[in-house]
């Protein structure tokens, strides 16, 4: 079968609705975007559903979606990405969480659930609880994320994810910790929520005592003296991008969490200190990065792009135009670079993030699979409205994921 | 319940993508087609994807899709289908090969994997093996079938179709014939790879010593003194369309395998020795027998045409544009002699063929459900870039059957 390379752009909760001060129009039709526009007019577009219609998603599952994953069969929380975005091997059995350092009184009621947003001295946090042992042998894996994050796993026989955690909600100071419960009846989860409930004790008594909490305090700052931790998962068993399709994928991104998705999905993932996962990263030198890798022999390259996400969370419109021409300027070096014969060029979002609702909503995401054969569906301009009479409108995330492996000649045949 | 009759033509691998040399257009649209416009003109069209987006399907499970099957319970094989169309009835718990008379030498090493193609004298090297008894009792029979091909079947008790066959690969001589492995730990299997390899060495010996390869040799020619098997499958448990819909079936092809699907299906079918199968084949005769059946009292018959498929596989877009205009003719002769208030005329293909992939390819394929009382979209013109803005654009094959069946009025009402 014929083989081409193919690079996929994904720009984060891009997808929008009309907002009245762009004319009503979303960001993506009011941004300047001739690239873009290239792209639609050479190839197939359409918005595209996450995963079913009126479905929200997390950035999570939102990618395991666009990388050809049933959310079903693979995602069982949040914690295992954070892990593997920490560079913690999952084994069979362990049950991973995602977690904050924050600031508890002794009767664990939270006075910051960020610790005044910590950044420096996580490292040593971490690794005064990383390796701890539980009463019953559980061990206890940490490692610190970027800024108060964390990543905690825990490692031991029969353990269960279906339990609930001590985080009290959030963005809710006030409330204290709760103590974990099971979800079933199982005694895996009565055992699990009993060993969480030992561990954040045995958190909070290693934290509070050290040096760098004693160094806060002189400083007039919270002591991070707890992890709250959320989102129990355990390892999937999937199997790679590259096992499945028999092609070599890398991703080039800053955000610590798409890193975890990459490398859970089996792909080399690649940063740099200038993708910042924010308004200020460094949008061309990923398109560099994503061409050096296609002209290395990588079959096939994503490129993810936080910016558009941040912008609907904050209402911010004009820095989402913004960072749409920001995405438009990356697309347009790619075309320069690549021979659009031999290599395909993608363009999809997670999910959409209204401006005006401040989160992930269900709205389809503009979609554009473009490149030297793919048939032409005569849309010419980039945006939600456009795109709902293109070719691949009402189409889902895992359907664009097999119809860009069909096209770069990765599929195998049903049949004879 | 209203019925009305209904023909569908199939034209096998038609679908395409924009060609250089056909000023960018496929080749369906490059062809001047003004029956299948007038078809368009006066029904309802679109890209249809033969499973799901992005999934390349092979001829046989192409053609279930189109007759209204779930190919996950129905198709195990190529080997059924095979057998079916030359004729062998399979019994539940038969395991059934498709095979090629070959050529090997005494280690098994693969001369030629056709045997020079060889046409006459099967029938006789069939019927050498056919009845043959396995040490254990297992009856085995064959059927010649188009030139070197066969189809072989193992008749016994506990048999398994789970298994790897002695195929080396097509198009690789050079290599020795595969021992078989079973692909699961079951007795069934381990057996029935023995059971293979015991049949090929008999067939090794049988047909050595037979007086056609003998006269072959003769004549300075190969001898077919192996039969190379592959496709293992049982019988499938499944309901013929009569039995499901309670209507009469006709399949018009000269092509045996969609004769073997036809007869799967509970279809009648017939050929005619003006149907060749390839692009000399008589597409007019195929129309006027489609007619004849219909004015017979047959509901629904289907009309296959193999030629775009071969000029996709060649990369021969010039033949493939001669193939749709004939194919075209076809169409004006239904259009002349049925009478559209009565009789529906739907058009579609199994799979795309791009010339320039040559191969199949997840390509979503025209299609066309035409007629008197059908609701009209606008279309006017055939071509898969027009049909993306078709009313059933991103269908699936299952679906057109489901339309077809209910617009005949063969449906049975869900709920009261």
């Amino acid at each position: 079968m014929r083989k081409k390379q193919g690079i996929l752009i994904i720009a984060d909760g891009l997808g929008d609705r009309p907002i009245r001060k762009l004319d009503n129009k979303t960001p993506l039709e009011y941004a300047k975007t001739p690239n873009l526009d290239f792209l639609a007019s050479r190839g197939m577009c359409g918005n595209v559903y996450p995963y079913e219609p009126g479905v929200r998603v997390g950035t999570d599952v939102g990618h395991l979606l666009i990388f050809g994953y049933d959310p079903k069969k693979v995602y069982s929380g949040r914690g295992p990405i954070e892990a593997y975005s920490g560079g913690l091997e999952l084994l069979p059995g362990d049950i991973a969480f995602r977690g904050n350092f924050a600031t508890v009184d002794d009767t664990f009621k939270v006075i910051d659930r960020r610790a005044q947003r910590i950044t420096k001295g996580t490292k040593e946090l971490a690794e005064a609880i990383n390796g701890l042992k539980l009463d019953d042998g559980t061990t206890v894996l940490v490692k610190e994320l970027t800024a108060h994050r964390a990543a905690i796993v825990l490692r031991g026989e029969n353990l269960s994810a279906n339990i609930t955690t001590t985080d009290p909600g959030t963005a809710e100071e006030g409330k204290n910790l709760v103590r974990p419960e099971p979800l079933d009846d199982s005694e895996a989860s009565k055992r699990t929520a009993e060993l969480l409930w030992e561990l954040t004790n045995k958190i909070y008594s290693i934290l509070s005592s050290h040096s760098i909490n004693k160094e806060r305090e002189k400083e007039d700052k919270l002591p991070a003296n707890m992890i709250i931790v959320r989102g129990p998962g355990k390892k999937p068993s999937m199997h790679t991008i590259s096992e499945q399709y028999d092609l070599k994928c890398g991703c080039v991104a800053g955000d610590l969490t798409i890193h975890g998705i990459a490398k859970m999905t089996g792909m080399d993932s690649f940063m740099s200190s200038s993708f910042t996962g924010g308004f200020d990263t460094d949008v061309l030198g990923k398109a560099r990065m994503g061409i050096k890798l296609l002209k290395e022999g990588y079959d096939w390259v994503v490129i993810h792009v936080k910016a558009p996400d941040l912008a609907g969370h904050d209402n911010l419109p004009d820095k989402k135009v913004e960072s749409a021409e920001k995405i438009d300027g990356l697309i347009g070096l790619l075309i320069d670079n690549l021979d659009l014969d031999n290599c395909y060029i993608s363009f999809t979002a997670d999910h959409s993030t209204p401006c005006e609702v401040r989160d992930h909503t269900g709205d389809p995401v503009p979609t554009i699979i473009s490149g030297g054969d793919v048939r032409k569906d005569g849309i010419s301009q980039a945006g939600e409205s456009y795109f709902s009479k293109g070719s691949l409108h009402n189409l889902t995330a895992n359907d664009i994921f097999m119809l860009q492996m069909d096209l770069m000649g990765f599929t195998k045949k049903y049949g004879a």
